[in-house]
C-alpha cells in the first residue's frame, strides 16, 4: 500500500552551490508530498557537454544511494542530460527519474510531436540519442538552442525568455512541433513566460517544464507502487572498486 | 496556479452498469484528489473489437463534454482501446488520458521493453497500432492474451490470474519483456497477483495497472498545469451534425 | 472464380446530400464494372477533425453492412480520414478500402516519397498517424494544406487549383516529394489541373486522385479474389449494443 | 482519358522457354484487358540469387523497351526479385511493376502483417531489403522457405503445396503473419491450395498470388492514368554504352 | 594468420579508360599494401542512373572473379552506386566492398549524422535506398548535389570544389549534417579542399573520401581475417546462363 | 599526409592489472603499426553493469588525454560498453574508437544481420541502446549471453568456447543472425574457435573479434586522415571541476 507522505529527492549533479533555489522546489510541494534537495560535492560546475555529464555521475550515484538510505521515495536527477540515470537505477530500488526521459514521454502524450529548447547547439546529438533510447525518435520534431550558457541564463532573464519565445515559435512553424520541452533544468520557471509568448503569437502549445513535471510523475509512480524494472536494472555484482570511497552499494539480492 | 483539490473523472465507455466498481476507484483517492465515475448510455456492452470501440465513441465524447462542464480536472477513458481519445481531446480543454497510451509511456520508462497482456488475441493489431502512433513501437516487446472475454474475467478470477502469470512469464522469457502492462482495464486489481507470481518465478518485473496509473498521471498533468496541445487537437469547426443530440460542442475559439 | 460484373460501392460518410456528384463516379465505370453510391443519414456535414470522423463511423458501418447485403463486391469509404475502416472490415467479408491507405500505398509505388495535399493544417497529425499504421512513415515526405474548408473547395475552384499547384511545387522542392496525393476526397477531379501545373514548372510528378485510384484498386482486389484478413479483422462477438438500431451484424462465424 | 483496351505485358526475366505457361496468363484476361508475354534471350535459367537477378537485368530492360514500342500499357517483371525494376522505370514511360513491391503493398493493405513464402532460405535478405526500400519493414512478419528450387517446384506439386501449407501455418502462428504472399512467381496458381489448407487449419488468411495481383494493379494504374514518377526515375542521359547492342534508349527529354 | 602483403583491387565499373588515374591509387599504398586496378570492357561510360548501374554489373562481376583468381585480397567497386555489390559478394570469397556502404558506416562513426554530396539530384533516391538497406537511414541527414555530370567534374575543378563547399555548408547548417561523404568516386581527391572550405566557414567537419577510405577499411578486413558472410551471400547454384561467356563461376561448395 | 608509423593506444577501463595480455596486443602489430596499452587506476575491477561502466569513465578520459599527449594516433576503449566514448571524443582530437560501435558497423557490412554474444544477460539493453544510437537497430538480430562473468571467462576456457558455439548457432538458427560479434572484449582470441565451431555445424558465418577489428579500423581512420567530428564532439568549455585532479583539458579552441 502506497504511503500517504511521499518524499521526492531532487539531486542536482553539479557543484555550483545554490544554483537550484530551494524555494522553487518547495513550490512543488502539496499536502502529503515533500520535495527535498541535494547537490554533489565532486563534479562539474555545470553540464554542457558529454564530458561534464560523465564526470557528474559518480557523485550523483553517491547522492542517489544516500537518498534511498534517507528514506526518500523517489529521486530526480536535476539535469536534462539524465546523467547516471541507468547506473542509479541499478543501485537503487526506489524510482529514479531523468527529467529528459520523463519530460519527453509527457510531451509525446500532449502533442503529436515535440521540440526541445536547450541552451547550446552542441547538445543536439545528446537529446536525439536520448529520444532514440526512449523509443521516441519519431515524436522529436527538433532540438533548438538559445545559445546562452547554463550559468548565464539568469544574467539577463528577459533576453533568455525572448530567445525561448523566438526559438519556440520557429520550432512550431518550421519544424512541426506541437508541444515544447525545456532542454535545460536551469530554465525552470520560464514555462509560463514561454507559453504566454506562444499564445500571443496565436500558438496554443503546451510547455513542459521538466523538473516540476518529473516531480509530479515521480509522485504518480510512487502512488502506483511502481519502480524501475530490476530485470532491466539489476544491482551490480560485488567487486573491486578503486577511488570511490563514498559509494557503498547495498548487498546484492543474489548474495543474500 | 494548480488547484489543491483535483477531480479525475473516469468514463467507462460501455453500457454494462456496475462493471467498474466505484470502491476500486475510491481506493485511488488521496487528500486533495477525488476520483469520480461515469458510464455511457449508448454503445456496446464491452469492447473487444474495433467495431465496438468505434460505436462507443459518441457516448464517450458526450460524457467527456459533461465532465468538463461538471468541473472535472481531467478525464480518463476507461478502456485500453483508448476509444475516442483524439476526438475527446479536440472537444475538451482539460487533459484527456487514454490508459493505453499513458500506460505504455510509463512502462517504457520503467523497463527496456514492455509487453501487453490482454484478453483476446484479436486485439493485437490494435495495440501495435497504438504503440506505432505513440512512437513506442521499438519498446513494445509483444502482445499476449489470456483468451478470456472481458465480461468473464471475474467468473473464475483464479484462472484469470493463473493465465496472466503464465503469459507474463512467457512475455519475459520468450519475447524480451522487462515490464508488463495490462491490455484490458477489466483486469484492474490483478497487478499485485501477477507481480507476485512473477517474483515467485524469479522475475522482478513491474506491472502497470493502467487505470490507477492513468489516474496518478492525470493528477501529475493537472498539477503541472499541462493539457493536450490545442495545435494537435483544435476544437472542431461548427457545422451540421445529425443524430447526436446529446453532443453540444463549446463555441469554437475561432468564432469568438 | 471472380465475377465478370463487379460493383464497387462508394460510401460518403457525411450528411451533405449531393456533395459527391454521381456523374463523377459514373465516369469511373468500365464494361463489367459498376460504381454505386450511398451517403450516411446520421453524422457530420463534412469531416475536418477527429471528432467529425468519429461521429461518422456508426452511419458508415451501417452503410457498409447494407452494401454487402445489396451484393456489392467492395466498398470505398469516401473520406481521406478512412473513418471506420477497421470497424467496417470486421463486420464485412467483401473488401473495404480506405482511399487514404490505398492512395498512400499506390503513391509509394510510383515515387520515392510522396506528400499529401490536404485542406486544413489541423489534419496533419491524422495523416502522419495513418502512414505510421500503414507502415509507410518513411515514404511520407510531408503533409501540406491549402487552408480551404471542404465545403468551400468548389466556391472558387480556380483559387483551389492555384493553391494546390503552389503547395505541390513546395512539396517537391522543399520537402522532397516525388509523388503527390490529395488529402481530401473533395478534391476529386483536380488531379489533371495539378499535374499540368507541375509539368509547367518542369516537375513530372504523378498525382494520385484517391477515389478513382481506390475504385481501380478495389476492382483489382475483387478480380484477384482478395479481401481483408479475417485474422486481422474478425467479426465482432455478439453482445449488447444500445442506441444503434440500424446496425445488425451478421451472425458470427464462430456461432454457426 | 484512359484507353478501354489495355495490354499488360508480362516479361519473364529468364531464358527457360515455356516456364511461364501462356494459358495461365490468358486466364487473367477480361473484356478490355489483354495479357501478353515475353521472355529474355540472354540471362539465367532461373533466379535464386542476387547474381542471377543481376545478369537478368540487361535482357529485361531490352524487353521492357520493346514492350513500350509494341504499345503495351504496362509491364510486369515476372520475378519476385523485381530485377531491373528501377532501371526499367527510368527507360520507360508506361508503368513498370515488380510483383514483389506490388504484392507487398497489397498484402499490407489486407492484413496487419504479412509473411513471404519463398523457395530458398538464401533469398531472405533480398526480401527484407525490398521491404526496407518499399518502406514496409514494419509490415513484414517473416520470410519462410519451402527449400525447393524454382525449376523443381512442379516436379512434385503436391509436396510443394504441402510445404507451402506447413510454412504458411508457421508464419501465422509463430511469426505473427496475418496475410501471406508467395515469394516466387513460379508458385503462381498455388494460392487457392494454400488458402484452403490454411482454412482447414482454422486460419482465414488471404494469400497474395503476385502475378495475378500485379496484373490487376497494373490495370488499376493504367485506368487511373498513373505511372512511375519521372522525378524519381528520369530517363538516363545519353552516353557511351558498350556491349548492349539490343538496348536503344529513347531520346532523352533533355536532349529535345 | 593474415598475410603481410595485401593487394586491394579497385574495379572501375565503367568503360571510360583512364578516368581513374593510377597515380591516385598508388598514393594509397603503404609498405605491405598494394593497390591494383581494373576497368570493365562492356558497360556504360559513366554511372549516373539506375540503368547505367545495372548494365555495369555483368562486367563488374567478371572483373571481381578475375581479381580473386589473380590473388587479390579484397575488391572495391569504384562507384558510389555500389553496382553489383551483392552479386559480387556471392561469387567471391575475398571481401568485396562498396565505397558507398563502407563510407556511410565510417561517416556514421565520425559524426552524429552525415550528408552525401553527389553529382546529380537524380541520385538521391538511390543513396537513401542504400542507407535503408545498410540500416543507416537515421544517420543520413541529406543528399545534396552539385549538378555537374561525372565526366565534367574535372573540366572546371575550381567550380566543382566551390560547389562542394557551398553544398557542404548548407548540409551542415540546414540539414543537420555533422560529417560529409562524397557521393561520387569521381570526386576523389577533393576532400582536403572541401574540408578547408568548411574550416574557413568555422565548421570542423570530417569529409569521407570514399575510395581511400574503402581501401583502408578493406585492409582492415583482410588483416582481421574477415569477409562477407556466406550465409548472406552464398555461391549461386550452377545453372544455365546465356550471353555471359566471360563469367565462369567457381564450382559451388554444395556440389563438391 | 598520414604518418607511416602509427601508434594505436588500447585503454583498458578497469583496475584489474594484467587482464589484457600485452602479447595479444603485440600480435596485432604490423610494419609501421604499433599497439600500446594503458590501464586505469581508479574504477571497477571489471565492467558488467551500467554502474561499473559509469565509474570507469573519469579514469578512462584521463588515459585518453594522456595518450594524445604521448603522441598516440588513435585510442581504443577496451570494453564493449564503450564507456566514456562520447566524453573522450570531446576532449581529444585524435580518433577515439569504441569496439562495440566499431564492431557493429563492421558486422553490419559483412552480413545482413548480426548478433552479439556477450557474458551476462543483463547487458542486453545496453547493446540494444548502443545499436539504436549507432543507427543500427534494424541490423541487430539478437543479444545472447553465455552467463559467465568477465573475470571467469578464462577459468574454463573450453567451457567458454563451447557456450559461445552453442549460443552462436542459436543466434543464427533462431534469431536470424548472419554475422556474429563478441559482446565482451574479454573474449578476445576466441573468434577462431567460434568460427570453426560454426563451420562444423555447416554455418559459414564471420565472427568479429572487436579489439583486433577496432585496431584495424583505427589504422584505417588514421591513414585516411579522419577523426571524429568536432561539430558533434566539441571540446568542453572551461569551467570548475571538483575532484578530478588528474583531468586537465586542453585549452578550448574557442578560447584561442
Amino acid at each position: 500500500m502506497p504511503k500517504d507522505a511521499v518524499e521526492i529527492r531532487v539531486v542536482s549533479p553539479i557543484v555550483t552551490k545554490g544554483f537550484r533555489k530551494i524555494a522553487d522546489l518547495k513550490a512543488l510541494e502539496y499536502p502529503g508530498i515533500k520535495v527535498s534537495h541535494a547537490e554533489i560535492s565532486t563534479g562539474p560546475g555545470s553540464i554542457e557537454s558529454e564530458f561534464e555529464a560523465a564526470v557528474s555521475v559518480p557523485g550523483t550515484v553517491a547522492e542517489v544511494l544516500r537518498a534511498e538510505r534517507d528514506g526518500a521515495d523517489a529521486v530526480i536527477i536535476d539535469c536534462m542530460g539524465d546523467p547516471g540515470l541507468r547506473a542509479a537505477r541499478e543501485v537503487a530500488t526506489i524510482p529514479i527519474l531523468g527529467p529528459c526521459e520523463t519530460g519527453m514521454h509527457v510531451a509525446a502524450m500532449l502533442g503529436h510531436r515535440f521540440s526541445v529548447l536547450t541552451v547550446m547547439r552542441r547538445l543536439r546529438p545528446s537529446f536525439e540519442n536520448t529520444a532514440a533510447i526512449a523509443g521516441l525518435s519519431t515524436k522529436l520534431a527538433s532540438v533548438r538552442s538559445v545559445d546562452i550558457p547554463v550559468l548565464e541564463l539568469e544574467s539577463d532573464l528577459e533576453h533568455t525568455k525572448k530567445m525561448l519565445i523566438r526559438e519556440g515559435i520557429r520550432a512550431v512553424e518550421e519544424d512541426g512541433a506541437e508541444a515544447l520541452i525545456f532542454g535545460c533544468t536551469g530554465l525552470m520557471g520560464c514555462a509560463s513566460a514561454l507559453r504566454e509568448g506562444l499564445l500571443a503569437a496565436g500558438l496554443d502549445i503546451p510547455v513542459v517544464d521538466p523538473i516540476p513535471t518529473a516531480v509530479s510523475v515521480a509522485v504518480a509512480l510512487v502512488r502506483s507502487n511502481l519502480s524501475q524494472s530490476k530485470y532491466t536494472y539489476p544491482l551490480p555484482p560485488e567487486k573491486t572498486l578503486i577511488g570511490y570511497d563514498g559509494i557503498r552499494l547495498p548487498v546484492p539480492i543474489a548474495a543474500e
